[in-house]
């Protein structure tokens, strides 16, 4: 590829440090294998992306305003005819150009735009490629994650503080919400790129279901998945608090993903395969009659709404990724059975011999009592 | 069109009542001319859709985990088959086929699937189709709304009563976060389509930062933008909060601010063009000696994240869309200057004879004492 175009937040931030929540209107990072990087988005927010980016108010560009949601009209007709007139379409940039063509926020109408407006270039597929750079932390990176994880911890203290028999839902996702972003003294806290999950009783059989202002009931299973983020860092968490007295086919999933996730946590090293911890994870499940259909991990590190995955290394019988050191991970073994539902995480780091938990929280069933 | 694919989370939601964080996943809703709806989303997902979708549990798919964030397959080439297998793309429905082009969580790799796989169709852009058949609402999302804006107002006074000199900045938004998501007795809060936004100081001359953990300090102004939502329906407000004496800059755009959002609400009464409002706002400004490039409003209902809009009406110059009852607005007057900015707004709703604005809240510059 002669150049890329980086659409996709957590890249755009990555290679920048660009952060504000500018997406929802068309941009793009221009990525030369030669020369500067320049910015493309709207006017108002070109203004002021040095204000968060690195990169001088030289190399933003923004398009105008009447260019903003229109039907017959996209902002990157202007933007590709920008390129046009700075030289880089015909110039020193040619040929093959990559595009994150399964990115968030670029939508078939902008791809469209830029085939049309671009006939010089070939596109081609990144294939996650920026995404696919970010798998292996630096140590920076990791210190940043080991902030994010006390606020997940302080989050998910919150939540096991709240949640009790006649309390509103809504209220407790509010105390959650006010520790992630509230953070620690030492660690302001950032927003999560997925909102706290809380699928409780009967409906804890689907994974990604929010809150509603019911009331909680005795004998319910909620399901809390939250993350803490520091600087766009996430480090998520899940864990199930029981109100009453669990049910013997919820102790017995409780027993098994229990047995299962110290099984895989004992396998993590550098140079064992994403594929082998899923095979010790199914090995665990079907001692107790038990399985599992979707993946039980996936990298974590920088997350933008929607999605707090890297979309790039996930632990399931597919993929063959050797893991190495300062691969981070959220181990996330959920179970949606019919009716209830259990979901017990933990977010880890391949470390030179094993693996270092992000967190310390039990990982078991939360018992809580009424108060 | 004889079926149209539809994308949009806020749009299934207005069409189904499914509301889960699912959308980082692909997924669409097949809206065919005549017969029922199917909606087909990831298998983890799809067991549990009729949680919240009214739709029966028979017109709910799911592709299977293998296909999710694969390099060399997507989740539509499962879909695509299926539809073939149940009849539905050379059988009832044929030829031409809409799609939301320019729809988030609809990427162009997604786009490439579909085309490749149903050669029969001749795909078109709906061109937000559903997004405006939703701007009239009814009276009971108009209702909706009432409540949402009541939840608004109370997420702006824990901004007012929370920011002062030496705050961190994420301390205050995780006040306003959580009275966003706890709401009132009455109406529990829902998460926001948009996160807090608080652009500060200096940085108030850019629109769409969000919050740091720095501490706020004397002479600050800080924009606050935020919403709030009540089963998924959106009303914004933005406010700015002035720790300590305002410049004589901002003084002066304080009063063309408040002169022009008040000449606006005059104007405002079925039958009049979204245009002939921007042109109201431009002479007050003009008479100030000032100007405004973009928009000073847009549509607003149900919204998912990236953005609280409906991307079908603006306020602007080149819209001549004629106001009828029961539209809803946000009427966003945001001035980014050099190095300072002001944000005023008001959400409203086109009623039968004139305007009935949405909150109370006075319209003006918020002076913060020091406490």
């Amino acid at each position: 590829m002669s150049a890329l175009l980086v659409s996709d937040p957590s890249n755009i931030y990555y290679l920048t440090g660009y952060n504000a929540w500018s997406f929802y209107t068309p941009q793009f990072l221009f990525v030369p294998s030669a020369g500067d990087m320049i910015l493309f988005m709207r006017a108002m927010d070109a203004n002021g992306a040095s204000r968060t980016a690195w990169l001088p108010r030289e190399n933003v560009f923004g398009y105008p305003e009447e260019f903003v949601q229109r039907p017959t009209m996209h902002p990157f007709d202007w933007v590709s005819g920008k390129l046009r007139d700075l030289g880089l379409v015909a110039g020193a940039v040619g040929g093959t150009v990559g595009l994150e063509l399964d990115s968030y926020f670029f939508s078939p109408k902008a791809y469209l735009s830029l085939v049309a407006a671009l006939p010089e270039w070939d596109f081609v597929d990144s294939v996650e490629l920026v995404n696919w750079v970010r798998v292996i932390k630096s140590p920076a990176e990791i210190e940043l994650m080991r902030a994010a994880a006390q606020i997940s911890a302080g989050a998910m203290t919150a939540a096991i503080e709240n949640v009790r028999v006649g309390a509103r839902q809504c209220d407790v996702a509010a105390e959650i919400s006010k520790a992630q972003i509230s953070g620690t003294t030492e660690f302001g806290g950032d927003y999560p790129a997925i909102v706290p999950m809380m699928p409780t009783g009967e409906a804890a059989d689907t994974p990604h279901l929010t809150w509603s202002e019911e009331r909680f009931t005795e004998d319910q299973a909620v399901v809390v998945e939250l993350a803490g983020v520091y600087k766009r860092y996430h480090v998520p968490l899940a864990r199930t608090l029981m109100l009453g007295r669990p049910s013997p086919d919820v102790q017995k999933v409780v027993g098994a993903v229990g047995e299962g996730i110290h099984a895989v946590l004992d396998a993590i090293r550098p140079g064992v395969q994403a594929r082998e911890l899923s095979e010790v994870w199914n090995a665990a499940l079907a001692k107790r009659g038990l399985a599992k259909p979707s993946r039980i991990g996936y990298s974590i590190g920088i997350g933008y709404p929607p999605d707090w995955g890297e979309r790039t290394v996930s632990l399931r019988a597919e993929d063959e990724t050797v893991l190495q050191e300062n691969m981070t991970f959220h181990l996330i073994c959920g179970m949606w059975m019919d009716n209830y539902g259990y979901e017990l995480s933990e977010p880890f780091r391949v470390s030179a011999d094993g693996v270092e938990t992000f967190t310390s929280l039990p990982r078991d069933l939360i018992q809580i009592g009424n108060r």
